[in-house]
C-alpha cells in the first residue's frame, strides 16, 4: 500500500500492520488498544502529564457518568451533544429514575463539584486535568485514532477570577500546546474558529490543526474560552477582595488520541512506522548477528549491551529470537523503532556496534565505549530530522490566494472574508471545503473578501478535512 | 471522631478531612478522585504497573462497552452480574439494536478478542491487564474507595497451555501480591473461597482479605483459576505442537481502589491519615520555622532542602504559606505526610533541621550534611513500623476455636468443617459470620466440624465483613 497514492487505506494499513489496535471489537468504532499502541499513547499522556503537572494542574478523576438533569443545564452545551450521547437507562433490572450519559466531556460533571469547591478569590485559579476515555456516538464512517466512538482524551478545566486571567490561561495553553507537539515532532496551526463551528456553550474556541500529507486537515486537540457561559447556569462564584460575589471565568482545553494518528500520519513511510524518538514505546533494537562459531560471544555481547541502554534510560528491546536478521529488521520497521543497532562478530574485533537509522535508512558505526552517548545523539538527529521533515512539508501545504480559481487541491488556503455567516457557508457549499477559522495570531489584513468582495479586515483559513 | 470506638464514622470523617475523595457528586456511589487521593491511588498504580510489567505482563485498554449477546455467553457469569450492570440502550436519539454493558469486569470484553489473537502453543502464555475503571449497580450502602459504583482497579487475565501452567501463573499472582502488600504495609491472608461463594464462572477463587481495626475483615482483591470454562464458550483455542487443538486454560487476577481504603483503615489514627511511605503523595513536607529578623535566611534554606530532597527522588512538599507553623503541623497531620522536617535559625546554626515521624511522634535531629539519605533511612524505618503494627494487630485477632462457644467478636474464626454447604449456611446464619473460605495454604486437619460434629479434613475460615 503506497502513501502518496491512497493514504486512507495506507493509513488503516500500517495501523494494522504494526497492531496498534485492533477493530475487530464487536462493538464498531470501539478499538481495542494492544501493548504497542497502548505504550506511545501512555508515552503521549505522560509528556502531557509533565507539562500539566509543570504548570500547577492537578490530576483528578471525575465520574463516567453524569445525570440528565446537571447535563442539561447549558443549553447551547446539550443541542451540540444530545445527537451524539450514549444513555445507561437501566441498572441491574430496574429502570433509573434519572438517566445517565456517558461523558462526552466533562464539563457537566465537574461544574457543579467546582460550585462546592470554589468559595473565594484565594481558591483560584483553580486548575485541574484528567486523562480519561469519553464517549460519542459517531455516526461518520471512523478510523483507528482518529474517529473512534470511546475516545482517549486529556481535558483540562480552569476556574479564574477575571476574563483577563483566563486569557493568560490560554496563553499558557499555547506554550504547553508548543512542548508537547515538539515531542511529537508534529507540526500545527491555530485558528479561532467561526461562531458556527465553536463548541458548544463555548465564547471561542481555538482548533488546533494538523495536515496529513494527503493534504487534508485533522483536528487534534482545542482551547476553549468560556467566559461565564457555564459558571452561570452552574452557579460557580467566588467571594472577591470587597465581599463581592462574581461568577468565575472558564477556560478548558482538550487533546485526544488523535495524537497518536497524526504521528502516524506524518512520519511513516511504506515500510511501517516510524516513531518519533520522545513517544517510541522502543527507541532501539538490538540485534545480535551470529554466525556458527560465535554464537553465545555475541548474544551476551548483545545482552551486555542493551543492558547498558536500559540502565542510561533509552528504552531498548533485545530481539535474540532464533530468527535471520532480515526478517528482524523487517519487523522492527513495521514497528517504527527510529535506531536499529547490530552487533556481529566483526563489531566486536572492531569495538563498535553498527546502526541503522529508521527515519532515513543511512548506516554507519558507533564505538562500544560510548554507546549509550551515541544513541542518544542519533535519537536526537532522528527527532531533529522529523520535526524539520514534518514542518517543511507543512509549510509546502499552505497558500494564500485571493481567488476562487486559485483553489488547488491538499492545500490549506488563506484568503480575504468579510466574517459574515453567509459568505463562509456560500464558500463551504461551493466548493466543498471547510472553513477552519481565522488565524490565531492576529494578522493586519485590508483587502476583499474572496466571497463577496466587499472589504474584509481578516483572513480565513479553509482547507479538506480528515 | 474516635478510631477505636467506632470505625465507620472514624474511617468516613479521615476520608472527608483529608480531602481524599468528594463524595457530594450529584450520582450515589460515584465519587470525585480530588488530587491528593489520586495521587494516592496512582502511586499504588504504579506498584502494581511495574510488578505486572516485571512479570511479562502486556498492558492493554479494552473497550468500556459490551454487547449483550457477549456478555451472556457464559452462564454462570451472567447469573452472577444480571443484577449488578449498568445498560446503555440509546446512543444520540436512537434505540440500539444490541444494548451494551458497562463493563463490571472484562471476561467477556476480552475473550472474543482472545480467541483471535491465539492461534498455536507458540501465543502462549499470553498474559495481560489494564489498569481502568469498572461499574456496579451496588445496592448495599455505599462507602469512599471500600463500596463504590464506579471502582477503579486493575484486571490480569491469562491464558496457558496447561491447568498446570495457570497454576503456576496463579503462584505467580501470589508472589506480586507478597511486594504490592509490603509497599502498602498491608498485611492480608488467603483462603480458597467456597463454591457457593466463588467468582461467576470461576472453577476456583482464591479471596485476598485484610482485617480492619475493628476486628471486620475487608476483601482486596481476587485470583481466580477459570480452567476451560470460559475458552469453551468463547471458543479460545491452540494449535499444539502435535497439530491438536485445545482450549486455553485460564486466570484472572484482581485489585481495586479498596486497596486505598485498606490502607487508610489499617495506618491512620484519631489525628488523621498516616499514609505509607511508598504511596504518601508527598514522603516529607518542609517547613521555614522563621522569626522576624531571619524569614528571609531561614525560608531560603527550606527552600534549597526542599530543593535536594526532590533531586534525590524523596517527594517533598514545602510549605512556606504565611502561616504559623502549629496549623502547618496540623495541616500535614492530617494529610498524613508521614515525615515531617523543620527548619529554624538554631537548625541552621547547628547544621541540622530538626525532624517529626507521623506514625509515633518521634522527634529528633539529622545532619544538614546527610539530609537526604537520613530522610530515607527515616521513612524505610516508618515503613518497616507500620509494617510491624500492621502485622501484630493483624495476628492478634486471628483465632483458632473448636466449640461455638468461643466465638468472639472482632476475630477471625478458624475450625474443622466438614465441607459441606448445608453446614456453611448454617454457620453464617446462626452467628452472623461470614464464612471466608479454607485457608490458601494447605493444612492437614484432623478433628471434627465444628457445625455438625462429624469427621473433619479440613479448616474454614470465618468473620464478620466490612
Amino acid at each position: 500500500m503506497e502513501k502518496e497514492d491512497n493514504f486512507g487505506d495506507w493509513y488503516l494499513d500500517i495501523v494494522e500492520k504494526a497492531n496498534l489496535s485492533d477493530k475487530r471489537y464487536p462493538v464498531k468504532g470501539m478499538n481495542v488498544w494492544t501493548p504497542y499502541g497502548w505504550k506511545a499513547m501512555s508515552n503521549i499522556d505522560g509528556f502531557i502529564r509533565k507539562e500539566l503537572d509543570a504548570t500547577g494542574h492537578d490530576e483528578v478523576c471525575f465520574p463516567l457518568m453524569i445525570p440528565e438533569t446537571e447535563f442539561k443545564k447549558e443549553k447551547e452545551h446539550i443541542k451540540g451533544f444530545d445527537s451524539e450521547v450514549y444513555w445507561v437507562t437501566h441498572a441491574g433490572l430496574n429502570e433509573l429514575d434519572v438517566k445517565l450519559v456517558l461523558r462526552p466531556t466533562s464539563e457537566t460533571a465537574m461544574y457543579p463539584m467546582f460550585a462546592l469547591w470554589v468559595r473565594s478569590h484565594h481558591d483560584l485559579p483553580l486548575k485541574v486535568y484528567q486523562i480519561v476515555n469519553t464517549f460519542r456516538y459517531e455516526t461518520k464512517q471512523t478510523r483507528a485514532f482518529m474517529r473512534v466512538r470511546e475516545i482517549h482524551f486529556f481535558e483540562s478545566h480552569t476556574c479564574h477570577v477575571s476574563e483577563e486571567d483566563a486569557q493568560r490561561q490560554i496563553a499558557e495553553d499555547v506554550d504547553i500546546l508548543s512542548k508537547i507537539a515538539r515531542s511529537l515532532c508534529l507540526p500545527y496551526f491555530l485558528s479561532v474558529r467561526t461562531d458556527w463551528d465553536k463548541f458548544p456553550g463555548a465564547y471561542y474556541t481555538i482548533g488546533i490543526d494538523t495536515v496529513m500529507p494527503n493534504g487534508r486537515t485533522l483536528q487534534i486537540g482545542s482551547i476553549h474560552q468560556y467566559r461565564t457561559n457555564f459558571s452561570e447556569p452552574y452557579e460557580i462564584t467566588y467571594e472577591d477582595e470587597n465581599g463581592e460575589h462574581k461568577h468565575v471565568h472558564q477556560t478548558t482545553y482538550g487533546m485526544s488520541e488523535r495524537l497518536l494518528g497524526a504521528v502516524i500520519g506524518m512520519h511513516s513511510d511504506d515500510k511501517g512506522l516510524i516513531m518519533p524518538p520522545d513517544i517510541a514505546p522502543f527507541q532501539t533494537v538490538v540485534i545480535p548477528i551470529v554466525s556458527k562459531d560465535n554464537r553465545q560471544q555475541v548474544t551476551e555481547a548483545a545482552r551486555a549491551l542493551a543492558a547498558e541502554l536500559s540502565v542510561c534510560g533509552i528504552r531498548t528491546k533485545l530481539d535474540d529470537r532464533d530468527a535471520r536478521p532480515g526478517s528482524k529488521y523487517y519487523d522492527w520497521e513495521i514497528k517504527g523503532v527510529p535506531l536499529r543497532l547490530e552487533i556481529g562478530g566483526r563489531d566486536i574485533e572492531n569495538g563498535v556496534v553498527t546502526f541503522a537509522r529508521r527515519d532515513t535508512g543511512e548506516k554507519g558505526t558507533i564505538s562500544l565505549k560510548s554507546v549509550a552517548p551515541g544513541a542518544e545523539l542519533l535519537l536526537s538527529m532522528i527527532s531533529a530530522s522529523l520535526r524539520e521533515k514534518a514542518e517543511m512539508s507543512h509549510m509546502s501545504k499552505m497558500e494564500e490566494i485571493d481567488s476562487p480559481d486559485r483553489i488547488s487541491e491538499g492545500k490549506i488556503l488563506k484568503f480575504g472574508w468579510c466574517g459574515c455567516e453567509e459568505c463562509g457557508h456560500k464558500f463551504e457549499d461551493t466548493y466543498g471545503l471547510k472553513i477552519l477559522g481565522t488565524p490565531y495570531l492576529p494578522e493586519r489584513y485590508e483587502g476583499r473578501c474572496m466571497i463577496c468582495g466587499k472589504d474584509a479586515d481578516r483572513t480565513v483559513l479553509a482547507a479538506r478535512t480528515m
